[in-house]
C-alpha cells in the first residue's frame, strides 16, 4: 500500500523527446514511485507491441503529427533509477487511433500530471519472459 | 465530495482473468469506492458496445494478444459489493486501436493503480435503460 | 508542485453536452486546477486534430453513439475562468477506436472523476502557435 506524495502538473517544452525529458525530470525530482498521465501532441512517435515468442517489442514507427489521445504510465525503479512505463493512444488527422507501449516521441505539446506514491520500494527485475516486471 | 484513501500499485499475475482478479482484490481489501487505471497486455479480450435500443451490450471478441494502451475505471457498489466499471483501449500488432467497455481478458501483464475514495456510499441501481447507474 | 484538494466522482445526466456541463460544474465548485478522467458513452462527438501549419483544429465529426474508451483531461485557468482541456478515445459498434482533442459530445452516460490540485495559479495564454498554453 502507498500514500500520496508530491503532485506535478506541467508542460514539456516543444522539441523535447517525451521519454528522455520525463526520465530527467523524475531523476532530478527524485520521484521513484508514482503514476503519470498526459495529453498533447507528438511528432513521429514510436510505439511497441510485445512479441511474446521473440521476447522483444516490435517497433511501430508512425510518421507525422499525432494527438496524444491518452497516455497512462507508472513510475518505479529499474537498475536503481526512476523508470517510466507508459502506454499511449495516438490519433491521426482522420481521427483514427493507434496504441501501444510508448518508446519515444518528439513533443509538440505535452501536458503531464505526476502523482508520487510514498511507501515500499517498487523495483523492476528482468524476467524469463524478456520483460522487466515487479515481483 | 470524497477524500483520498488507500493507494495501490501492483501487478496482476499472468494467467489471471483481469475483471475477476480485480473484483476479488477489491472485496478482500474492502475498497468500495475509487478509481483505477492500468496498462499491460491482455489475451483474447472481450469488449462491449452498448446497444441502446436493445438495452444490452454487443460483445466484440478480439483474438490474440493486445497491448492495454489505456484502461480507466471506477469502483462503486452494485448489489452491495465492490464493482469495477472499466473501459479499455487495446492495440494490436500493427498498432491499430480498439476500444470499449471491458468485459474480460486474460492477463499477460497488468500494472494496476487503485485510489480508494472515502466519503458517501456510491451505489449502482438498474435503470430503465438497461444500465446500472449512480443516482 | 501541487497538493491534493477536493475529489469528485459523479455521473453527468443524459442529454447534457459534456464540455458545457463540466465547465459549469467547475465554475460552480470553484475548481481552478486539477485533473479529470471519465468513461461512458457519447452521442455525435466532435474531436479535433491540431493543424500546426494552419494554427487551428481540424474538426472530425463522428455520427452516432460511441463508447468513451478513455477520457483524460486537465483543469487550469483561461481568461480567468476554469478551463477543461480533455482528450478522448472513442469506440464504435465494431470496437474500432478514434481519438483526439474533445470538442463536444452529448452524454448518454458519463462517469467523471475530478481531482482538484491546490498550489500555484496555472494559467493558459495564447501563443504564436495558435494554442493557449501554460508558461
Amino acid at each position: 500500500m502507498f500514500s500520496g506524495g508530491r503532485m506535478y502538473l506541467f508542460r514539456i517544452p516543444e522539441g523535447e523527446e517525451f521519454m528522455s525529458y520525463m526520465h530527467e525530470f523524475l531523476e532530478k525530482e527524485g520521484v521513484e514511485t508514482g503514476i503519470v498521465n498526459a495529453i498533447g501532441t507528438l511528432r513521429d512517435p514510436k510505439v511497441g507491441y510485445f512479441l511474446e515468442g521473440e521476447k522483444r517489442y516490435k517497433v511501430i514507427e508512425l510518421r507525422g503529427t499525432y494527438e496524444i489521445a491518452s497516455l497512462i504510465g507508472n513510475i518505479s525503479l529499474k537498475d536503481g533509477r526512476p523508470f517510466l512505463h507508459a502506454h499511449v493512444v495516438l490519433g491521426d488527422s482522420e481521427g483514427r487511433a493507434f496504441g501501444g507501449h510508448l518508446i519515444e516521441g518528439r513533443v509538440l505539446v505535452a501536458e503531464v500530471f505526476v502523482l508520487e506514491l510514498k511507501g515500499k520500494r517498487l523495483e523492476r527485475k528482468m524476467t524469463e519472459k524478456g520483460l522487466a516486471l515487479w515481483p
